[in-house]
């Protein structure tokens, strides 16, 4: 069932109600503000799940855009595969809306997640590419205008443990170079999320929403509201910079049991933005 | 496991850690505001559940006010039963706050009630009286010193539909006498909550905190963000009337597995409150 056309309904039928009941005198009072920020899950979050589970927590949480990984769409899959696996999407309305983290140490393998994406039909991959890749990597964003985005890993990432890092190897290639700001990884590594949201805001394509229970390498993921990284804030800097990709969700705390704790963030940012006049979609 | 102790020593680390990482320039940003919300669980939301699971469930999500249902304390319990009781509690970090609501149709019955709250030990009983026993209610509040909470329950319900029903009983009775504000029956009554708070505030002792599709007989319960009431702006009422009570989710939506539900509403009302700079308890 589509959840989301099922809210959508009852609100029009509050509002018929509104107007039948003279004494409500207050109707529903929600801004007119457009402004809104997308929410996702990122594929990772469901690693111990199959497609159809992940599916049926995303429908019960109401999220809507899910950023594929390869153990629910193998980077070998075929036209067909890809078809059903978009069609099955829908069902539950769900949008694919960019692969990875795909690593890639050889060229063969950046060539081959670019084809991937260009059948998958999505304009955006979350890499790990090898350094001396990365001309290569900017020959095929040319090549299949599709956007690149090097997720940043924290403490224990020798090439990108964080975005002051991944700046520094992709300033000089195409503006479609970019990166998957994973906040909590780059708060782990003692680098704030708040400063670089803003610092790198041309170059952030995607987001790996999540906060952490310390500024060092200890630091692991925990639910949104629970972490140092001050939420709020960070939502005030996505409205200031106008940024328009997705906030994907990565939960690495309960990985078996991910539900109640991806409901508790995905009800904290939504609580957050509706506090500052941003819906999210 | 003390999950909120384990919490505030990971932040008291994540202070430590800040100090020995120089180039990490923004320390923990949150607000050193002290005002906070009480958050807790009408224990209705666990109708379908044994007290070990329904503790499970608050531990999960770090809440810890839970307003005490019958299913889980009987009225008869003695003083060995309510000492057990407690002492699972506290294993769990969770306090009984009130007992309640209570159906007392004879005058048998509210001194019933009274006993029962008097033996668990808390000063707030959640109850449903006939009308005519108001006057015992009120002369057993004097006695015991226990404050009594009426609670709404929206268009089917006879004698309380909303608050503003409940005001007119109650208002020359004791101070002690209120109303345990169920703000989802009152808006299904095609009543503003956010009007009524503020309207009833000093006779408001505990919040049915949800939210509901439409404002009609057939809205019905959902998760905190996904309703017709504007929650931010009821927590905004709550802090500027100086609300000192507790919000107690109870959801009536997936009640064979509510805790996803409860989780996204919890982590909507911390997120919320957070961004207004308020603390949740």
């Amino acid at each position: 069932m589509n959840t989301r056309r099922k809210f959508l309904k009852s609100g029009v039928i509050a509002g018929i109600a509104g107007l039948t009941l003279p004494k409500f005198s207050r109707a529903d009072l929600k801004s007119n503000n457009t402004r809104e920020l997308k929410l996702g899950i990122a594929g990772y979050s469901f690693v111990n799940f199959n497609l159809p589970d992940s599916l049926a927590m995303m429908q019960r949480m109401n999220v809507r855009y899910l950023c594929i990984k390869d153990f629910h769409l193998p980077l070998d899959s075929d036209q067909s595969t890809i078809q059903s696996f978009h069609h099955t999407l829908q069902k539950s309305n769900v949008k694919g809306y960019a692969v990875g983290p795909i690593y890639m140490k050889t060229e063969q393998e950046v060539s081959q997640a670019f084809e991937y994406a260009k059948r998958v039909g999505v304009d955006l991959i979350i890499g790990i590419p090898s350094p001396e890749s990365l001309e290569y990597v900017d020959q095929h964003i040319k090549k299949y205008n599709i956007r690149y985005a090097i997720h940043n890993h924290g403490p224990e990432d020798k090439l990108y443990p964080n975005a002051s890092t991944i700046y520094k190897h992709i300033k000089s290639f195409d503006e479609r170079m970019g990166m998957c700001f994973d906040m909590g990884h780059n708060m782990r590594d003692g680098e704030d999320p708040i400063r670089d949201l803003e610092r790198y805001k041309h170059r952030i394509f995607d987001i790996h929403l999540k906060n952490v229970t310390s500024a060092s390498a200890e630091g692991t993921t925990c639910e949104l509201g629970r972490g140092i990284i001050d939420i709020p804030l960070f939502v005030r800097t996505l409205d200031k910079i106008k940024y328009n990709g997705v906030c994907s969700l990565e939960f690495e705390k309960d990985m078996k049991d991910p539900l109640a704790g991806l409901a508790e963030s995905k009800g904290y940012f939504q609580g957050v933005c509706n506090t500052l006049n941003l819906k999210v979609d």
